[in-house]
């Protein structure tokens, strides 16, 4: 089964709103095993809209639509759906009702081009909207469907969750299902993860391994397709082995698990408190790990010692390291992790010391030049990191490296 | 003129990635002044590639793609557009040296694959990638033109500005100028706004006004066309004294100013220094603050006392006031800004402690309850909030309306 999606509304092609509802049904269609081909964003022109529901209908079977199911003059979609099937638009009454009704309980005034919404391409079947006003349309004939939903993202979400994913897998039978299992890289960019893995990626059939680029990771999709769960997982099993061997701890995680996560996980199940000392990176750090919900359980404390009188008062750094070695040196970052994770009487200590840009940078000191400091009850290490990019990227490549080192120590691969 | 926009990348279809590229790219054509009819997606599969751009080179005299341009077997953007405009692709001596280049400098491995970015379609214009590998690309044959840019937002938008649009404006001769400005509202939402200045908004012809969401905040696209700079200027003049009259400083900044660059110049424009305890936001002020180069002028030093230990030992709450009132009060915050004050010895001190959830709440004090401290030298406010969503919304909504009261207090429309 093939499907297009097609979304409806001039302000996207002004570039006054993001379509971020095409991503969120691709992502359901691939799910259930339909075939996504081609998406198209046109306007509030009934011309252009029937032209391309037309085409679109020319080479797939399931056309699903979001935008241009609301009440005012540029709300074209059921008029065009209706043309493109070959039939009239009709007054369902029960749909007047309902929208007559929905105004009436919210004690607000219904203008008469409600009304517009309670009209139906004759033969179609109205989807409930919990969440508005606009039903939307499911339409079968001639062996195609078009299936148009409102561009309000949580409406158009509530319909594809109620109705048209159930709807879509009935109509899907027990055709293949296709599964995905993202493995995360960090410590390569993304030609040399592909030189690194080519013969893995050369002799790929089914799965398919897809790189993607992400902020400071890369990403290994693994697609498969089978008959069913068990043997698409596999399929999938089978390549993410390779992968690993060949990969070891420099996968980090899989699927949605930010690194952040991985690191929070690991803390938790050593039973290991963490504080974090920050200059160069301002808090991004201690942001990202309280991303993670529950973090308080293993995060007690980050300062962020942004000037070297900060870094003094607050974690003890030495005058004498500052004035010898700079607060951009391998002796301060350490001073820094051991600092906070004595104020903070934590199992651990990170810490972070650089020059994040654009000014800041000198021929010794380069813009990029970052240290990390890690403290745990016995020991202190270092390392050293130079980055590249702008003030906003050294940061997050700075937060990002900073808890991959941590990570490889909690599992074993780093040794202080 | 009439353009395009192809978005190429499997990932797109798959739904994992959000297409936010085609939406900047439309801003800039509409700015421009060049319709934009349809936007595609489609995948890394040479043939509907193909298939797609020479449909869209039927249609318009433009095509803009993003995608395609790495290194890897997946990226086949070069040689479609080769085919598409019937010439072969050659070897660009001087791009093959500045990727090597690069890579050299860089002190990074360079893989074989990455040559193949030194390939251009005969005839075709290299556009420099300050920021990544990959060159853009601008052929004109035929009185068609294709632009092909990478699909990395930052590589993308370094390419659009320092070179596409000046091309297309050049390209497009119109005699018209048009200008946009940006006023950036916080405190409300984008109905409520539009409420507010529904009459402006109806009365308006020249210069158009836009609303458009962004996190936490609200902006007024002025669009304006004229003969013009000096024209165009006084359209937009009108209508922003219009706008800065009936919305006062809920108005923060223009343009690209973001709140933390605004309250950076109020500090340092009053030579004040800043201090900040965070708890929820886990060190998201922070880093929003040091986003601002130079921003060690005025701030100095942060904590983030995620634990009521935390808030004792650094910033000073009393045990008393946390176990009467809670973590989570008036009380407490005003503490946390006192203590972060104190502790700093800077001019001021901005605390914050909050439910970020999605655990933690209870019905007396729900997700999303935020109390914020700001201390002076005489004095200590407090400020009361209830935010709503996810975990991450209610942690930016916290950062954004807490810098927002800062800048109130700085701008003098707080008092303390």
């Amino acid at each position: 089964m093939r499907a297009e999606i097609v979304s409806i509304g001039t302000e996207l092609l002004l570039g006054q709103i993001v379509d971020a509802n095409s991503a969120y049904i691709a992502e359901k269609l691939a799910d259930l095993g339909i075939d996504l081909y081609y998406q198209m964003t046109v306007g509030d022109n009934q011309e252009r809209l029937q032209k391309v529901l037309k085409r679109s209908l020319e080479h797939s079977d399931i056309v699903i639509t979001t935008g241009g199911l609301g009440p005012t003059d540029d709300d074209l979609t059921r008029e065009a759906v209706a043309e493109v099937m070959g039939v009239d638009l009709i007054k369902d009454e029960k749909l007047e009702e309902q929208i007559r009704g929905f105004f009436a309980e919210l004690e607000r005034e219904m203008t008469v081009n409600n009304l517009s919404q309670a009209y139906l391409p004759a033969g179609a079947e109205p989807i409930i909207n919990s969440r508005g006003t606009a039903p939307g349309i499911i339409i079968e004939r001639n062996g195609k469907t078009v299936i148009s939903m409102p561009g309000v993202p949580p409406e158009m979400k509530q319909m594809m969750n109620k109705k048209v994913i159930p709807y879509l897998h009935d109509k899907a039978g027990s055709k293949e299902l296709i599964k995905s299992k993202v493995l995360r890289v960090c410590g390569y960019g993304e030609s040399s993860l592909e030189t690194e893995i080519k013969d893995i990626l050369d002799s790929q059939t089914n799965p398919t391994v897809a790189l993607l680029s992400d902020k400071a990771e890369v990403h290994l999709r693994l697609t498969a397709k089978a008959g069913n769960q068990k043997m698409a997982d596999n399929l999938i099993n089978q390549v993410e082995a390779e992968l690993r061997e060949r990969l070891g701890d420099d996968i980090f995680g899989i699927d949605d698990e930010t690194m952040e996560k991985v690191v929070g996980d690991r803390l938790r199940e050593e039973v290991l408190t963490l504080a974090v000392a920050e200059s160069c990176t301002g808090g991004l750090i201690g942001h990202r790990i309280t991303n993670v919900s529950g973090s308080s359980d293993y995060f007690k404390q980050g300062v962020v010692v942004y000037s070297n009188q900060a870094k003094k008062d607050l974690v003890q750094v030495k005058e004498e390291t500052l004035s010898e070695y700079g607060a951009v040196s391998r002796e301060t970052a350490c001073e820094m992790a051991e600092g906070v994770k004595e104020l903070a009487d934590t199992d651990l200590g990170i810490a972070v010391t650089g020059i994040a840009g654009p000014t800041g940078g000198s021929e010794e000191k380069p813009v990029g030049l970052v240290y990390m400091g890690l403290a745990d009850d016995k020991k202190v290490g270092s390392f050293k990191f130079k980055f590249h990019g702008s003030r906003k990227q050294i940061k997050y490549l700075t937060s990002q490296y900073t808890l991959d080192k941590l990570r490889r120590y909690l599992e074993g691969s780093i040794v202080l």
